[in-house]
């Protein structure tokens, strides 16, 4: 294709409201345009990199026994009435009515449409497992779009949805979705990994999300440098340390401190001249089950999801300036343990072992010094309710953990009966019973792809694509659009290398050669074909790599079948 | 693929709601589901079915110079209030707030968004013409959505548009588009005619429709049988008939009739034992420029677009009781042109030349004989207002018209600088000045050219795919599956095509033979290898054509070479 002929709209300064590189770059070389907050357009360019990397989600569903359905976009309120979600959705779900007043959404998810589908028309255990997947737009009304493609309001996303008749077959399936993640995310050229994850409000037994490693991810993921265990730092577990030994001999004497206006661990730690590690970290929550306070020593994160999970309650908030009074008797910033007997309390597995510590004091500037667990306060429950760090130990192994940055492209689920049991969907088993279908589910962002591959892999000149996902395999650039003669041969070099079956770019613009070096940089063509001075004078052409920048000159005769090989072979 | 496992729910009996042949057998081949009014899934049979239509189009927009895109689906109203269209389009477009109270819609189509798009990013005579365009579902919120993909309120489009430096160019880019349709018809194995189209609410110059030719399409053709001259009847000329000299001496004297109760043109041709021909039509329209009569042989139907279009006014209905009886004095049914001097009235040409006619005679139970034109009433206007007839003369050639029945599956529009000046889409010219771009815009419903594929060639026994979009090539039937020799036949034969590129369906299922190809039959697969009892003690097997029934028998060891000659190249 020639550039003349394709609408790559680059631009050449950082557009003020993108935050992230992929952002910034996929609007400077023109891959998408902004209609409204989070609503993008996907331009030439943009589309044929989409195009790509829908294409080898497609082929890999497939291949592992998907079936490509097409689901609506605009789904009738019953079947979110019946799933329960319609109440409980919350305003990213946009909801419309139609000219006959009947309620509708935009689907930003579609277990129910799917559901609905497959206890239409499937009845017998003989007819499954079946895996029902689609390549389709969501919209969910983020309260805060940002990022452009990565967190969008309007976006594509592969939703794919599995049927089993038991458990084992659940867990089958959800394997086959594991290999062929594994398999997508290969072949797009993406360094990633699987971790343990979080179910959230999809809910279902477990969970792994595919995180593409990338400094800039918003998620940090825990993974063992001794063996394959890798978490979401929301879900990681952290291995409970030997039981310490305490001798009570060293507990010192309980002491009230003058501590005005030292909130923070930092600042008291400060005034205090202690380490965070020497303070117990009080937090005080709201639940259903009423409020809750959680200790973790200073240095530590609480773990909101872990402690939610721990205390199997569906929602948990950290308890505002009046909870906090209420439970503790002081301001923000001076709970501590001491003297909250009434409240359920909950201390980190950290703790276990720690004595001679600073808390709280339950009045206002005021702290405690040298406290000591069952001596000062009863704890009936110690576990792990922290956010793993790099250093702590490994679950599984005991080895340390390590942490590195991350972005979801995938997450797949298993449901379990879920769905299932609330829409009736089952199957009847060899004994004509009928039994509730055991569900997965399993999403791919697309556009969130595309742009976690452009955070991993490019510089300050622009995009360096993975070859599977390039928009064009290689560009070919007359220096001088007006010479004749070098024209000539890039014309030969593109039908030449079009001939072999590659996507080749040829710029033909009448534009400075640095303005077309610095586009082809930007748009992150893998290979670039230099035709030059040399070209005409000397029979020879530069053949550049967009990733590392080697250059190499080529004999003009030569130089189709390097650029091919080069292509389909790089791994000689 | 093994049938097995595949979703393809098909139905014994015909859906009670499906009027429509196609709607009644995608349904039951189980191609799709609904799942509201014109909201429908589509199951996996249909989804190839879908995506080899959209590859063709596809594949042929691009061969045309098309730039592949993928616009919002949620757009924002600012767009359309730019365009002057948020308020005069109807209620098909579906309004909607999102959770910050801003006003979106669901694109009913995409002018406004294209052209945002390029007003942005196009400023220079060189980078044009340039046409653009998607393949994306649409949503019109169809008053009464039926016939299944149809006519939907959700469904799939290819919509491309064309921007333009002048007219000429802007030709240029609908002839391309208009060859480029026929070449995608063609490629769909589909008896299609374009024809010329009235431009209706999108506006423009001029614009052509392609008709799938079908007994049950719901518009009706008339294409001329001498030269090429097609159109919408909507849109159809006549031509103006050589007049006919009048020869005032065979006026009859006018009489008053007493007519009780007859207001049709039937009952009072009956009543007075005369021929519908001898009666003039008179229907009363309401217009923005005031109240029209419009006067049209009794044999002849009034063509409300044509008349619309010759007074140049944008609306156009007809008068309801009230307004007839203001302008007549008499109820409906006893309208005629005598006494009626102050109204502007047109009459169809097919009146010149007519003498003693019958009409109304603006009294209640009266009608009046032999009326003519000039002695017993003015007219100034004559023109071409009622709908071609086959037996009409075509206004090219003059030979004899006829008419078909079609369902339209694209629409290609000129339109000029209608959106290009309201939104100030312009470009700079060779002097640096701007001008406002010339655009195109040219849709085709990818589900409803399946739909009218299926009306054009379909039997009592179900679907007959043109092979271009067949969901599979060929099916395998194994008689009994319980025969070890049969099924390791039809599985040998199903990896030798499997091997050759082509798509195979083995019927794996253990149903009975006349159950398996009854649905065989129903999803409409081009050729059927059916594998028995000959299989095994002669060697030989049945191959079926679906389309004509054609069965013959072929040796085992010929049948795959036999099958892929046929189908890589049916000419031979």
């Amino acid at each position: 294709m020639r550039y003349s002929q394709i609408l790559i709209p680059t631009l050449r300064e950082d557009p003020a409201e993108a935050e992230v590189a992929s952002h910034r770059l996929m609007m400077r070389a023109g891959m998408i345009r902004k209609l409204a907050a989070g609503i993008y357009a996907t331009l030439p360019l943009g589309q044929r990199v989409m195009q790509k990397t829908a294409q080898i989600v497609r082929e890999e569903m497939n291949r592992a026994g998907g079936q490509e359905v097409f689901l609506p976009f605009v789904q009738p309120a019953e079947l979110w009435i019946e799933s329960g979600r319609w109440e409980v959705y919350g305003k990213e779900m946009l909801r419309i009515k139609d000219r006959s007043d009947r309620q509708f959404c935009l689907g930003p998810t579609h277990e129910e449409v799917i559901t609905d589908i497959v206890r239409a028309t499937v009845n017998s255990y003989r007819q499954l497992p079946i895996n029902l997947y689609q390549i389709h737009i969501k919209f969910r009304d983020e309260i805060r779009p940002r990022f452009g493609m990565m967190r969008a309001r309007e976006f594509i996303m592969k939703d794919a949805y599995s049927f089993d008749i038991d458990e084992q077959g659940a867990e089958e399936s959800y394997r086959k979705m594991q290999e062929a993640y594994s398999r997508i995310f290969n072949r797009l050229g993406l360094k990633f990994r699987a971790v343990e994850a979080d179910t959230g409000p999809i809910g279902g037994n477990f969970s792994h999300e595919f995180m593409v490693l990338a400094d800039t991810g918003e998620d940090i993921i825990v993974t063992c440098t001794g063996c394959e265990y890798a978490a979401n730092t929301e879900k990681a577990e952290i291995a409970q340390p030997a039981a310490k030994p305490v001798d009570s001999a060293v507990f010192k004497e309980l002491m009230r401190v003058q501590t005005p206006n030292m909130r923070t661990i930092q600042e008291v730690a400060g005034f205090l001249n202690i380490e965070p590690k020497d303070l117990i970290k009080t937090l005080v929550f709201t639940s259903p089950q009423g409020p809750v306070v959680a200790l973790v020593r200073g240095d530590h994160d609480i773990n909101e999801v872990k402690l939610r999970n721990y205390l199997k309650c569906e929602t948990l908030e950290l308890a505002d300036e009046d909870g906090i009074e209420k439970i503790t008797g002081a301001p923000r910033g001076f709970a501590g343990p001491t003297g909250m007997k009434t409240v359920r309390m909950v201390a980190d597995f950290g703790l276990q072992g720690c004595c001679n510590m600073v808390t709280g004091g339950n009045e206002r500037d005021v702290h405690v010094k040298n406290v000591n667990f069952e001596r000062d306060f009863p704890v009936s429950e110690f576990a792990d309710i922290r956010s793993a760090q790099a250093g702590d130990m490994c679950p599984r192994c005991g080895k340390t953990l390590a942490t590195t940055r991350g972005i979801e492209v995938g997450h797949i689920f298993k449901l379990g009966t879920k769905y299932s049991t609330a829409m009736n969907c089952s199957y009847l088993d060899q004994q004509g019973k009928p039994q509730p279908m055991i569900m997965g589910c399993y999403g791919i962002g697309v556009g969130r792809t595309v742009a976690a591959a452009i955070e991993q892999s490019h510089d300050e000149n622009g995009i360096i694509f993975p070859e599977s996902i390039a928009p064009f395999a290689v560009i070919v650039v007359p220096v001088n659009t007006n010479d004749a003669a070098q024209m000539d041969i890039a014309l030969n070099l593109y039908n030449g290398l079009a001939a072999q079956g590659l996507e080749v770019l040829l710029d033909d613009r009448d534009e400075r050669p640095g303005s077309k070096f610095k586009d082809a940089d930007l748009i992150g063509i893998p290979l670039r074909v230099i035709v030059g001075k040399n070209a005409v004078e000397k029979n020879q052409v530069d053949i550049k790599e967009r990733r590392g920048g080697d250059m190499r000159q080529v004999a003009i005769c030569d130089a189709v079948a390097v650029i091919a090989r080069r292509l389909k072979h790089p791994e000689l």
